[in-house]
């Protein structure tokens, strides 16, 4: 515990604060009883109020059950609050999104889904964190059926728009299409089906996609797949070319590598791709492949470290989004606002684009506003807003 | 909505700040990842070190149903939100202490229960408020076995601890005893009941309190009572005279009124009042008996309002409670740190004694330090405390 980390730890990271005097009598009578009674009642009567008169509007529940934190696994609910007031912070610093760390003391699908339905009126959005696969992919699913304010799991959405965005403007510096590449996608966990769909939903051939697990190639022969689930999904639509085995035969020619599942691949693996080659390998803290071996054979690195070029960090996404759809008071967050997250995160840096810098920096003020006014507008456009 | 209340509501009245430095690559390598990981697997190897590195040490849930929420009733979670924060920022003004309100959209008990029981490693204590009785009892009742943090029905027991700090001083003034007072509590809800515990508890004799409600006074032989219930258990307990009848039956020769029930008292009944009487009529807005027609037959008058005299507010109490529990890890809030918490609250104002100044202002600073570190003594003493 003589790591820094720890003293910046030191009694947490986080405050809550007034933004309304307290000093006087009148203070009291305005914010306190009796004045608060009229607000009160005014919401009883119309709570779109809400919006308006409390926190809420600009209010984010940060909720995880600590069963996929991080790298560190499923380590709990009290594990996993530093990790939790860290993602509150980023969305205060980055999005002027006041956010609430909520770790549950329970891991059953079920509760998780009845709590967060119970608490929902206390938050204008609902980030998940680092709930573990498949479990994340059915209580996202019925939060979003459920609820009428944005549910959105940063594990998968917020990887998958800054992997597309990454995606983007790599290809448009080596002068490739989307469409014409050949992408495998290591990790099916919930960052590896989530950037799956985002890049098919944004242009790659589903059927030049091939997903690898931890037992290989997911193709539609696998007999191991529980029918109906992501996995099995997948492999209806992605891997066209039936392609089995590891990691190193599907790699074999493939244009990009992404990297999203924590494991290691073996030089010999990356070596069969294609030339001028997109490496993302974003396992934290060991990417999947180091930067320096994949530099041998790609045209572009990145990775999730802060400490190596081109920095893929959800950080580029969550605050933005979040605040953009809080602005448009949306009532979910669809596709298109995803990838409309994406444009804008790419677009940032399009004028100065280079092999080094296909992503914007983390620290990158210009970022968020830019994410937050292409969501909203994206929300309204759609009408997914509330009246 | 032109009431100036609307406009202090404008947005909310609280926000979540950052309290470490989020603007470079190091502090975002220190806050959040890969730094973080180092904090996370300490507590995951031991829990207790959360009260350092999280702000859970120092954070509340303030959770509600929003079933009984002020004068207002069931007004429901949404409506319920502008009072949880004017409480979550009361916390932090006078107590220090981070405030998250809690919203919940049920009002299941058991699913109350189980909800704030997952919700628990997110936070250092639990203020239940505005939870309507019978119900609050058995919430509360389950929530303290459950739990190893306080949790605390600021209705019940805040509003116990300022009236007994109250009476204390009042009877001091007098120069009564407060073993030799006829009592009658008129309302036998959340505060009517928590009442009557902590004066029986603190000196007052049980035989000699009355409690009244809609129906007139309690006594053993009322037939509408459900066995085990709190009302049940008051008719075993007070009014050993066995009186029935109305409040003016009730209040006949009696020494102190203490009105915590929504409803009118007649004039004719305060009449009947012995002389030197005290009546504390703290319904909100409208007091169960006006001050001043309380004036002429009470020698000490006490309401719920900020613009009469001796106003009765919970705020007195729960910010320096909590506190001081905080402070000193407690597990639970004892009758003992009540009584410590209620004798430190009449101390403050104990060497300038009127009958107009018998509990402090409710912005008086000396309060909730000197609350706060009674309570924490308190626990301390008891062993009430974690390791």
């Amino acid at each position: 515990m003589d790591h820094p980390a720890f003293e910046r730890h030191r009694g947490g990271k986080m405050a809550v604060v007034s933004t309304v005097p307290l000093s006087t009598r009148e203070d009291l009578s305005l914010a306190y009883t009796p004045g608060v009674a009229l607000v009160c009642e005014a919401i009883a009567e119309n709570p779109a109020l809400m919006d308006d008169y409390t926190w809420v509007g600009h209010t984010v529940a940060v909720v995880t059950d600590g069963s996929a934190v991080l790298g560190l696994g499923n380590i709990g609910p009290r594990a996993a609050m530093p990790v939790m007031e860290g993602k509150a912070v980023l969305f205060k610093q980055f999005g002027g999104v006041d956010a609430v760390p909520v770790c549950l003391d329970t891991q059953d699908t079920d509760e998780i889904v009845s709590i967060v339905k119970a608490l929902a009126p206390s938050f204008g959005g609902i980030n998940l964190e680092d709930i573990a696969a498949p479990r994340c992919f059915e209580i996202e699913r019925r939060l979003v059926e459920a609820l009428d304010i944005p549910v959105f799991h940063d594990d998968q959405h917020g990887t998958a728009v800054v992997v597309f965005a990454a995606l983007r403007n790599a290809a448009t510096l080596l002068d490739r299409k989307l469409c014409d590449l050949r992408v495998v996608v290591s990790g099916a966990g919930a960052a590896g089906v989530a950037v799956t769909k985002m890049l098919i939903a944004g242009g790659v051939e589903a059927s030049a996609v091939i997903v690898c697990d931890s037992r290989g190639a997911i193709h539609a022969g696998r007999a191991d797949l529980v029918p109906g689930s992501a996995k099995a999904e997948l492999a209806e639509r992605t891997n066209a070319g039936g392609v089995s085995g590891g990691i190193e035969a599907a790699l074999d020619g493939a244009d990009v590598l992404i990297g999203v599942s924590g494991g290691q691949i073996p030089e010999r693996a990356v070596a069969g791709m294609a030339p001028g080659a997109m490496i993302f390998a974003l396992a934290n803290p060991t990417p999947e492949v180091h930067p320096d071996v994949a530099g041998r054979y790609a045209a572009v690195v990145a990775t999730g470290r802060s400490d190596f070029p081109n920095q893929i960090n959800n950080v580029l996404a969550f605050p933005g989004i979040f605040r953009g759809a809080l602005d448009a008071r949306a009532t979910r967050i669809t596709e298109g606002m995803k990838l409309a997250a994406a444009t804008a995160i790419a677009d940032v840096v399009a004028a100065e684009l280079s092999a080094d810098a296909i992503v914007p920096s983390a620290l990158d003020p210009r970022v968020a506003p830019a994410v937050a006014a292409a969501v909203a507008d994206a929300a309204r456009r759609e009408g997914v807003v509330r009246a």
